[in-house]
């Protein structure tokens, strides 16, 4: 099977947000279109679309959708339905800062629009150069990262922040495709990433296209593997990184324990956009799951069905467990200063 | 529902061994006869019985229905008889040293029977022996253990240490009960223990019919509560205590690591029969179970078919990280002496 497209992209022809459906990998590779907006909003809600930079590039396009189907024929009355949108696309996943920061650029960039059929042509030419961006933010910041590795080297990571990530290539697996790329040898380490399994079901799915050596391993055995000297590095995406922690997939912050605990590099790989320097630890909401996520697998019950679940989406790792955070205006080590990351 | 029997019985009746099928919980409830070896085996190696103190019995139970159903009419090849099926039932699980020693424990008993009649008396009734004492010292040890517990603590716990991994009440989960019994209010948080769940399926089961409250979290989520501040002990049971070292289900060890970061002790709950002093870490062979664990949950794939993966069923935390091991002799403090333990 070989990737024929981006991970989500705007079709010209349909007029509609195309993507790949991740929820059915890696059983089936389905292309799936979004011709309104709840549906592009369930396809967030439900992770068929995933990762921070993708979602920034599903922010974007959802606003492009948006313009496309409302029926307003002033500016005003338009605006104020991209404003709807806009605020809907928002709710869909609150820790993400990705997601808003994509719908935000696009609204920005209509607000300099002179009539109708301007804010319409802005909202779908900003969203595709975002898409577009996104591609080439991840090879500079792969290009970046792949200096931390060295040849032979094992790494492990959690959840996906690959190519099914972003629009393409990957933030922390992007760092191991740049590296790869560069003649080097790369294994690394998947953490199934429960409840969604997007590391057993994405993770592998994805290096394997590629053939980059990956082995799967149960979240747990994460301490394992470090005390028998199984792993060189750690890299791991963000969701968002405040002044004081990196919010990313729950379990990072007990990756990052123990990569602590045994003396191994933990790194974060995030493009500029992730970083939220206004913002604390402190004010950040974890999104909360639904409880079935931890009672089924697919139909398959393994859990009481009245047992009483904590199912957050993310945790928060804070900085002093940072190594160094890898982005596309280079390498960032502590103490991480704003006015550095942003030149 | 009601549990209406122990976790692993002689049933004179049929003269087979009588279980619950763990692996069908909590969907079912239902019990099991084997009534001969290869089923004894195939229930073990498929963990319808798991967990060390019921292994010790499911050994000791195992001689004692070789006895049954030899057909041999002299002591020198019924006790080789015997010795074959000890061999075979020890092959079964490598790591889990209660088994052997149930095993050991009949196949010493019968040592002293003077005829044949005599063997197969013996087997089954120090087989009973064994399964009632195990009860009691789950009892004992739980007393022990409760001194440990505060009225309003939450303990996290990992796999299934209960009355489930036991012939009743259990080691790390009847601390819990005993605690509760002497009228302090613990909550447990349950790990649901990747990749085949005996937290979320069995432990929250186990708890939920004696209505102690259970919360069930990812395993991955381990670090974070205890960041979060939402866990004051850690409890979980083990399958061979080394000089140097406590095997237990994969995932123990890091959450003794995320344990002793956040200052949250760190026990072991386990009868005497699962110390293994003269051996050390290096010495005890790991069981690697099948990938396929990790690439479907029932008939859900949940990862490539073709994936690598590493699946060691158990891991070792190093002693440093023990605070105290709950024994039915009592509790010990490092360092861990051997010769206290056995007195």
């Amino acid at each position: 099977m070989v990737i024929a497209m981006r991970t989500i992209e705007w079709d010209q022809d349909s007029r509609s947000v195309k993507m790949i459906d991740q929820t059915l990998l890696p059983q089936e590779y389905r292309v799936i279109k979004c011709n309104n907006l709840a549906l592009l909003c369930e396809a967030i809600r439900s992770l068929r679309v995933r990762g921070a930079p993708a979602l920034a590039a599903a922010g974007g396009f959802g606003i492009a959708l948006a313009a496309e189907l409302s029926s307003a024929n002033t500016m005003e009355k338009l605006l104020k339905d991209l404003q709807i949108a806009a605020n809907t696309l928002k709710a869909t996943r609150p820790t993400a800062v990705n997601l808003g920061w994509g719908v935000e650029r696009v609204m920005g960039a209509v607000s300099h629009a002179y009539d109708v059929a301007g804010i319409r042509d802005i909202a779908t030419s900003e969203a595709m150069r975002l898409a577009d961006e996104d591609v080439l933010i991840n090879k500079k910041l792969g290009e970046y990262g792949a200096s931390l590795l060295d040849d032979g080297d094992t790494v492990l990571t959690h959840c996906n922040a690959g190519r099914m990530a972003c629009v393409d290539w990957g933030t922390a697996l992007g760092v191991i495709r740049s590296a790869v790329e560069d003649g080097k040898e790369i294994n690394v380490i998947a953490c199934e990433t429960r409840p969604l399994n997007q590391g057993g079901r994405i993770t592998t799915w994805e290096l394997m296209q590629d053939n980059i050596p990956v082995k799967l391993i149960s979240d747990s055995m994460s301490g394992h593997v470090m005390y028998k000297g199984m792993v060189d590095k750690v890299i791991v995406g963000a969701d968002r990184i405040t002044e004081d922690a990196v919010f990313n997939k729950v379990g990072t912050y007990t990756h990052a324990i123990l990569a602590e605990e045994h003396k191994i590099p933990f790194y974060v790989a995030a493009p500029v956009s992730t970083f939220d320097f206004k913002n604390w630890e402190e004010n950040v909401e974890i999104e909360q799951r639904d409880a079935d996520e931890l009672r089924f697998v697919g139909d398959v019950q393994i859990a009481p069905l009245d047992v009483e679940v904590y199912n957050p989406a993310f945790d928060a790792t804070p900085m002093e467990f940072v190594k160094a955070i890898i982005t596309e205006n280079g390498i960032f080590r502590p103490p991480f200063l704003l006015d550095e990351v942003r030149t």
